[in-house]
């Protein structure tokens, strides 16, 4: 029998590697929705080669132009938010969860609630709402399957194996472009010089996290719900060739590494077939051939933003949700050249210190989560003139 | 409720670090019987230490200095090869088969027949008789756990799940002391040479082994019986820091590793809490403390014993008892100086295409293994004038 599968965010890189792993292996999947932000005419094109029953594209501007493009093909289209949200709550085996930012969170939440399988590859859902998301999950009895190459290597170095039994969860960390960067040189950095990141391909945003080790210190508050690891039992290693992606070292000494080349069908294959295993084409890892794997701890010094990440995550409270809303505000501005990069870990220190003195808690649903993620990025908009006059 | 364990070869070093375990977690586990080769001294101190029921010693002429150590202990004793397959015989939930050589067969046997757990130090069960060893296996419904750091590293990065999931799965080589050596200089080296081994400190036979890779050939034999893992799917890379024991790589090209420092509590502790966990206080492996980890090729030109180990795995039938029984008697002669170093792999070859001319065929039965084991060094020994000739 067939799985059936939904595809949110189906025309990201995420979704673009699932599209080729279900085509792929189109004996033995059937999709059910496909769907995107607001690229009409690549949707429509998902949505036929994969076959879907319905494609639905969030901007409502684009509705019309992605039914045009299907009109002949017998696959249902539908636009907007809500229509989104509809798709998501479809009954399917698996869903691929991968809207990234603040849309994602949801029609993933929608999906979780039917239950079933959902590959998650939307940071937003753990690093904003922790708590909250955990909780439906739980709730709803869904099988959460974790995308990121770190947390996903951490889920099979783990292999069922309960938490009780774990030391320690090590997430390494590429150390991004700026790893061997004196303090003065990372403090005159401009985009340019972050966007070029060594190992992966990837958004801007994410990238710029990449360079701060921000990226680190979410991933560590992501994998602090999904493993539900108490913080203290977390750790970072800096790995530049990001050849292993998670090391657990259990209680008896032993450690499990999860390793892969950096191809993202390979996560993704591994939450597609759970419990069995997919074929993919990713290039094999040739240990001999890569010769050497190197290890350094991080340098708080250089790289705060993982201590604040950190200390974000062992406040816990309201400081997981203003730490992340903070940082998007201010790797924005830095973006745009508004800010120097060191300004970016002082506007999240900054707006965590305003945040700690106001009654906020710890966000008990995804709503609640979303109104104080707009606030934490108000106070963090805030910051901006004294950032603008400190800029390089 | 506690466990019942027994422990086979409890005065060897994997022994000793099982005892080491058993007084650790001594409100868990409650010991049946120990046995020992010929020390009576050192078992009946053991004995007492773990509360055992029974002490069995091998060598008969010790039982009376055994029974009359442990006269007023309220340890029964007993001596002699029945008694101990007899006191392997007896239901425990878990045993510890650790008595090397040939002497550990029918004991280990006997534990493999009475189902339950056993814990496989020995490696002769599988280099000598793997067939008509894992057929044994099978008919009892045992669980064996591999306490060897390489097997018991790839049994848990395989973590449960099908064989049929995985592309391959390496074992890691320390590389030995002639790692770098030239073909020349091995071919000079004398016992103490060998005896220096980077990592591990082990049994002058098994260190030869190492020296030679012939104990990474060995290794694979074992590793196709244990995971009933076609050999052309098994593979070997050297790596001298001996972080990484194992590797299942997977074919959605996910890779899996398992890792531990050297000391053999964590493997046997992971066998005796399978499929629990057991505290160790092993030394925890720090990553950015190790710095680097280093992977070669092996160069089966230098390490041509490696290369007899896979052709005979590939070949089947006699050949891995006929190579495992000509090494053993190649190793001895080159321990005691009669041949060189590099005989040792040319007195395997030469014993492996002289039986491939008899009408030997796998041995099905564990005594035909021993009893083609026995021809096997009759062969080996043959090549000795010649050999004598040809040493340096």
């Amino acid at each position: 029998m067939k799985r059936s599968v939904t595809v949110l965010g189906a025309t990201g890189s995420v979704g673009g590697a699932t599209v080729d792993l279900l085509l792929r292996h189109a004996d033995r999947f059937e999709v059910e929705a496909v769907a995107g932000g607001s690229d009409a005419r690549a949707l429509a094109e998902v949505a036929v080669r994969l076959k879907a029953r319905r494609a639905v594209i969030a901007d409502e501007t684009q509705g019309e132009a992605l039914a045009r493009a299907l009109e002949l093909t017998g696959v249902r289209s539908a636009a907007g938010a809500r229509a989104m949200t509809e798709a998501a709550s479809i009954p399917v085996d698996w869903t691929m969860a991968a809207i990234s930012g603040a849309a994602g969170l949801a029609p993933t939440v929608a999906a979780v609630r039917r239950g079933g399988a959902v590959a998650l590859a939307t940071k937003e859902c753990l690093v904003c709402a922790g708590q909250a998301f955990m909780a439906e999950v739980a709730r709803a009895g869904a099988t959460l399957l974790p995308v990121d190459s770190e947390h996903n290597a951490l889920m099979q170095a783990l292999g069922g194996q309960s938490v009780a039994e774990v030391e320690t969860m090590t997430l390494t960390a590429s150390g991004g472009p700026f790893r061997d960067w004196s303090a003065e040189r990372i403090a005159a950095a401009r985009p340019e010089d972050a966007l070029r990141h060594p190992t992966w391909t990837m958004g801007a945003k994410i990238t710029i996290d990449s360079a701060t080790l921000m990226n680190k210190g979410l991933e560590l508050i992501e994998a602090h719900h999904l493993f539900a690891i108490d913080p203290t039992r977390l750790d970072v290693v800096v790995h530049p060739q990001s050849v292993i992606h998670g090391l657990v070292a259990f209680k008896d000494g032993a450690v499990t590494a999860g390793l892969a080349s950096p191809d993202m069908r390979v996560p993704i294959a591994h939450t597609l077939g759970f419990p069995d295993r997919l074929s993919t084409p990713a290039a094999r890892l040739d240990f001999a051939a890569i010769g050497r794997l190197t290890f350094e701890a991080p340098d708080m010094g250089r790289f705060p933003a993982l201590g604040l990440a950190r200390a974000a995550l062992a406040a816990g409270g309201a400081a997981p949700t203003v730490l992340n809303a903070a940082n998007e505000v201010a790797v924005a501005l830095f973006l745009a050249r508004r800010i120097g990069f060191m300004d970016v870990p002082r506007i999240v220190e900054e707006t965590l210190e305003i945040a700690a003195g106001r009654p906020f808690g710890a966000p008990g649903t995804v709503e609640a989560a979303l109104a104080l993620d707009a606030e934490a990025r108000r106070l963090a908009a805030e910051r901006l003139p004294e950032a603008h006059f400190r800029a390089h």
